[in-house]
């Protein structure tokens, strides 16, 4: 039957210093390698084979995936990498310390550009040392400037329905190894979740999450390969 | 134009332990993981873009291929793995160390599997504990119970033909994470090396050979990346 482990990156450097990331390409901290290669070992003591991997364009996602292939003894698997499982764009808040944008712009206004479903942070400006068209590997999309939650899984979704779910529905097992919100997307769209539970969901790094799903991709169970650091999950 | 990188890796664990490794998954040992690094560096520092990476199933090629791409800023570089790149099976020689073989065959019989182009060493028998029919990584294959360098090229050729070349033809600039015996065969199909002078041919490990081509895929230029370690090339 189908079976699918999201993963989610460990502790990148820009997670260390307190700023919004999203699409900038900063690596992992010597913890976020930490991670990855325990979520690797998880896989290989649940005894999972997985037939391919899903990845970002983003080193920390790529580097997670690597590092945990290899502790899963699985390096061998196939590997595609898809912008559209990048994290969500954060405009003109990317490179910002979170703690100035909330003195600049007052934390109620930075909750809801973080926390709400559809409502996008100021678009990145043309010209940005962080503007991310002239970058060879974004050549030939068409790019956001910002994103909400819900225009990340605008661009998630069609990915997801293209290339994720037909692999699935041949029964494969698959590794997406990505971002907080890339992977907040799929369990929207995999459980259902409404768009105010959403922004309250939080995949718990490094930890795989292991999901059972039937032939028409409808998921039949759901857990955590570190039972001690599971996290709610959303109900099935 | 068409740019060719070939990469072999560095030092592994059996390398070490002076085994016949052939196909089992031995890992690099620190000091190939830093001849991979080394690797990357180089094709950083020579600001080469690469379009695509090809690499075996062979762990320590595929971890060759993600140290270099890493250190080179590229790991979002798509990324195909095939078993027609991993190096030559060494048949019933697999497992066994080098020294001990030849005081049981002779040195001269073990020069000759080692060192002619054609003869093979015995069949790895059915069973043996490095018997690789079941692993998964070669599903639906055909496999070689022992090779040549010279069957190790017919079956690197028909990959080469079928993927590569066509890559190279539409003018990309290629990295392929391989094998001493997998890059000899490369090396042979595109400087033309006769029999006898390519078993001669020692590609450096972590020493990236840059090779260009034109639309023909015939080498105009070829170099080594780490200048002070270049071997002799092949005559163009």
């Amino acid at each position: 039957m189908p079976t699918l482990i999201l993963l989610r990156h460990g502790q990148s450097q820009w997670n260390l210093e307190d700023k919004f990331t999203g699409w900038v390409d900063v690596d992992l901290t010597p913890q976020g390698e930490a991670e990855a290669r325990k979520g690797g070992e998880l896989i290989k003591a649940a005894g999972v084979a997985i037939d391919a991997c899903y990845t970002s364009v983003l080193t920390r996602a790529i580097r997670t995936s690597w590092l945990a292939l290899a502790a899963a003894g699985q390096t061998f698997v196939p590997e595609i990498k898809d912008w559209r499982l990048n994290e969500r764009h954060y405009g003109g808040l990317t490179g910002l310390n979170k703690t100035e944008t909330a003195a600049k712009h007052g934390a109620d206004q930075v909750k809801v550009w973080r926390r709400s479903y559809d409502i996008p942070p100021p678009p990145m400006e043309a010209g940005s040392e962080y503007d991310f068209s002239k970058d060879r590997r974004y050549a030939g999309a068409v790019l956001p400037d910002t994103e909400s939650l819900k225009t990340t899984l605008d661009r998630v979704q069609p990915y997801w329905e293209a290339e994720i779910a037909p692999a699935l529905e041949s029964g494969k097992t698959l590794l997406v190894a990505a971002h907080g919100n890339s992977l907040r997307a799929i369990v929207k769209l995999l459980f259902g979740v409404s768009d105010d539970a959403i922004v309250g969901v939080e995949i718990p790094t490094g930890n795989p999450l292991l999901i059972e799903l039937d032939a028409g991709l409808k998921p039949t169970a759901a857990r955590y390969l570190d039972e001690g650091r599971a996290q709610s999950l959303p109900a099935l």
